[in-house]
């Protein structure tokens, strides 16, 4: 492999950023809401974007397939030498919902440029990243041609489970012969800190709807003899955590790994972002497990959140309502060696345990994921180092973030592919929440260390 | 007085019964939910309708008068005989909110018969009782003449805490001067069993509203080093109610009239409505403080609502969102001699006190009513009494409420009246929440009712 063609590589990426930020700003006022059902054609509009951008790119055996919900598009770059290794890249179209919509600047599919960032729903959580990745295979074809093989399987579901991915993996496995795969999902430790993330938390997300009196009652003619079913909820959920976030439910910690002294050793000289970790989470942000630093808390420790809570009157003023419903989504995140089915389990019967008579409760797992770690010395992790150092001018370090990326088991345990979590994103990119954005140079960057990646693999391939 | 008048009006009422039933329908149909500020107009036009229809009952001096929010009709019958006393009849037009819509079995606003029923938001509380009035004020009209004089006191912000009542009554003192104020904005204890009631709670409305992080943050990103605001507000809601429904705030209970041994006799004699008490509340109705009965725990001791909570997502599906913020609607009801604004500064002070760091907690007044008693025998307590014997058959019992109406101290401060309340509604009606209905037959014959008690106040006046 050529470094000619990795030098016109970039040439040709650096000589067309405003038509890459273009196509950005394109694609990222699809609203391809995966959870919203209202919005479904918005995410197959957002697929057959993706595709058509693959057809442009030089890719071939393009396709959209369906599933029962989203697609999938996948599609294929070949490399110029017979002998060149193969790189399956992953990521997804499909963005989180933008409630609450008040707390936004600018409409979230009205891509908005402030201070060197793209502001929209999607921008860095995983449009931005996706398109990285086809700006830079446009880049090798416009060269002549690319390093690599590169096979691309770009979901629609992400934000919603996956819960079609495994039986379309399954069904295309022959396709999906690859040496590594290669994810842009993830982000800096902090602005200026490549990071290559090892590790990520898996996830138990559940819910409960609790059910008191038949029908939603006068509080006055029947409060103090009926079981109100918010006040019972917030009782039960008081019960499953303590003031410091420790979460009670019997057995949750028994599969924890501990840290060993030196993973703390390695936390404690990961440069961590205190500027954008204090903008977002303000006094809010002095919680945590006792013992444990801010960036243990997220990467190596589970936690758990309450991330929706509804019951009775929720508009302005006064309603004497006494509500006969109440229900709350609280998900886990899980570390190693935690399973989720088995974490789900202990919590349905630790909510059932602290049901009073007269409530009635369901538990629902709506998604779930295992943890994962990767292995911190390959020839991808190599090339990825190299390309981070070559694309943003520094060594990057080794994380563990706290989020899921639930693929990374399924990509080990369906196609034996370790994967490599390379992202361009930045700590306070506002993921899931309002005003996410994607800095621009980040965007640029990310296309530039993808070329690089591209050529180092091939390179440390036939090395 | 001749009782040839009265019996003249309950003819003339029971050859229009199809009238006034159209009429109620039409009044039904009117979205008139003060809490809505989209809603004002529609508010107003229900104002316009009462008082047309006031007109048409042969009312003078009838006005839509405005205030800050929205207006007080007002209007005058004059009795036939110059002696007569004077009877203020006051109640409101405006009606609560329909959430949650798609429980309802037909539209709120296109009022729907069904088994003897008419189903509408505010069938029962409390346009079906106002009309009623109208009904049989325009009765008299047809039939020479009323025997009593009656001003009318007809409000728009009953359902928001009558924040504009007080200021128009001092303003319309020299108006509204009567020997007693009537109002049906209550219900039988059971049905086929008249009640009186002389008791009602009163009530203090909080709203809790909890911040944590400075924005909505991805739960993977931080979760476990930042403060969830929904699990913190639900562990400070669990600390203000203990699992029987025993309220924790201190001092609570400090004011409590404790009952007599009398009382509870009375209220052990008390027909109880077990069927519609058991369809409304379920399982859940098996709930209350211990050692009191379920009518004693709703007319005699206090007790605590969450009547609204929301944080975070609430849509379907999964969204991994550590939201910003939580909050909570909770209301009290209040027994004598408990103080609204004591008890306010009672739970902010509890609220405040469990408040953990990095939770930044405000705690609102929305809506405070005194508890009432009235006297047991009067003049106008005879009279009603003997009305609502005549017009369904049985001697009434008398009870006391769990609800709030705190015009009934308004009108003893402000105006120095008693109030009889004479209400027509039935345990079941659903008042507050889907399905309200009004029954036709305790419509018609609480117009008769009416009929009757004005009648039978003139006597007991002349006596």
């Amino acid at each position: 492999m050529s470094t000619a063609s990795l030098i016109r590589a970039l040439e040709d990426s650096r000589s067309d950023r405003a038509g890459a930020l273009a196509r950005l700003i394109a694609f990222l006022s699809i609203p391809s809401v995966s959870t919203i059902p209202e919005l479904a054609a918005e995410v197959t509009r957002a697929a057959e974007w993706v595709a058509s951008r693959l057809r442009d790119a030089g890719a071939h055996s393009v396709r959209v397939d369906p599933t029962p919900r989203h697609p999938v598009v996948t599609g294929k770059m070949s490399a110029t030498a017979a002998d060149a290794p193969t790189v399956l890249v992953y990521g997804h179209y499909d963005v989180q919902p933008v409630d609450p919509i008040e707390l936004w600047d600018s409409p979230p599919f009205e891509p908005s440029q402030r201070e060197g960032a793209l502001y929209a729903r999607g921008a860095s959580d995983d449009k931005g990243q996706v398109l990285a990745h086809l700006e830079a295979a446009a880049a090798y074809a416009n060269a002549g041609g690319s390093p690599v093989n590169i096979v691309y399987v770009l979901e629609g579901e992400e934000e919603i489970g996956s819960p079609n991915l495994d039986a379309w993996l399954a069904a295309h496995g022959d396709e999906l012969i690859a040496d590594v795969a290669l994810i842009s999902d993830t982000a800096f430790v902090a602005r200026g800190e490549p990071s290559i993330v090892y590790g990520l938390r898996g996830l138990a997300y559940m819910e409960i709807t609790a059910q008191g009196p038949n029908r939603d009652l006068h509080s006055g003619q029947f409060g103090g003899a009926v079981l109100n079913p918010a006040g019972a909820l917030c009782r039960i959920i008081a019960k499953l955590q303590d003031a410091d976030g420790r979460i009670m439910i019997p057995g949750f910690y028994d599969a924890v790994r501990p840290l060993s002294d030196e993973e703390r050793a390695e936390f404690a000289a990961l440069p961590f972002d205190g500027a954008a970790f204090d903008a977002a989470t303000g006094r809010a942000g002095g919680f945590g497990e006792p013992g444990f630093a801010a960036n243990e808390r997220i990467g190596a420790r589970p936690s758990l959140d309450v991330n929706g809570l509804v019951s009775g009157w929720i508009g302005d003023g006064a309603k004497t309502v006494l509500p006969a419903r109440a229900s709350a989504k609280i998900s886990m995140r899980l570390v190693p060696d935690q399973d989720p089915d088995d974490i789900a389990r202990r919590f349905e019967a630790r909510v059932k345990e602290l049901t009073p008579p007269g409530l009635t409760v369901e538990v629902t797992s709506l998604h779930g994921a295992r943890p994962a770690i990767v292995d911190r010395d390959t020839p991808a992790m190599r090339a990825a180092a190299f390309a981070l150092k070559a694309g943003f001018g520094k060594a990057p370090v080794l994380s563990r973030e706290g989020g899921s990326i639930p693929v990374v088991n399924t990509l080990a345990a369906k196609l034996g592919l370790q994967t490599v979590l390379m992202g361009f994103g930045l700590p306070d990119d506002n993921l899931h929440a309002p005003n996410e954005k994607f800095e621009i140079d980040q965007y640029h960057r990310g296309i530039e260390t993808i070329i690089e990646f591209l050529h180092a693999f091939a390179e440390e391939h036939t090395a």
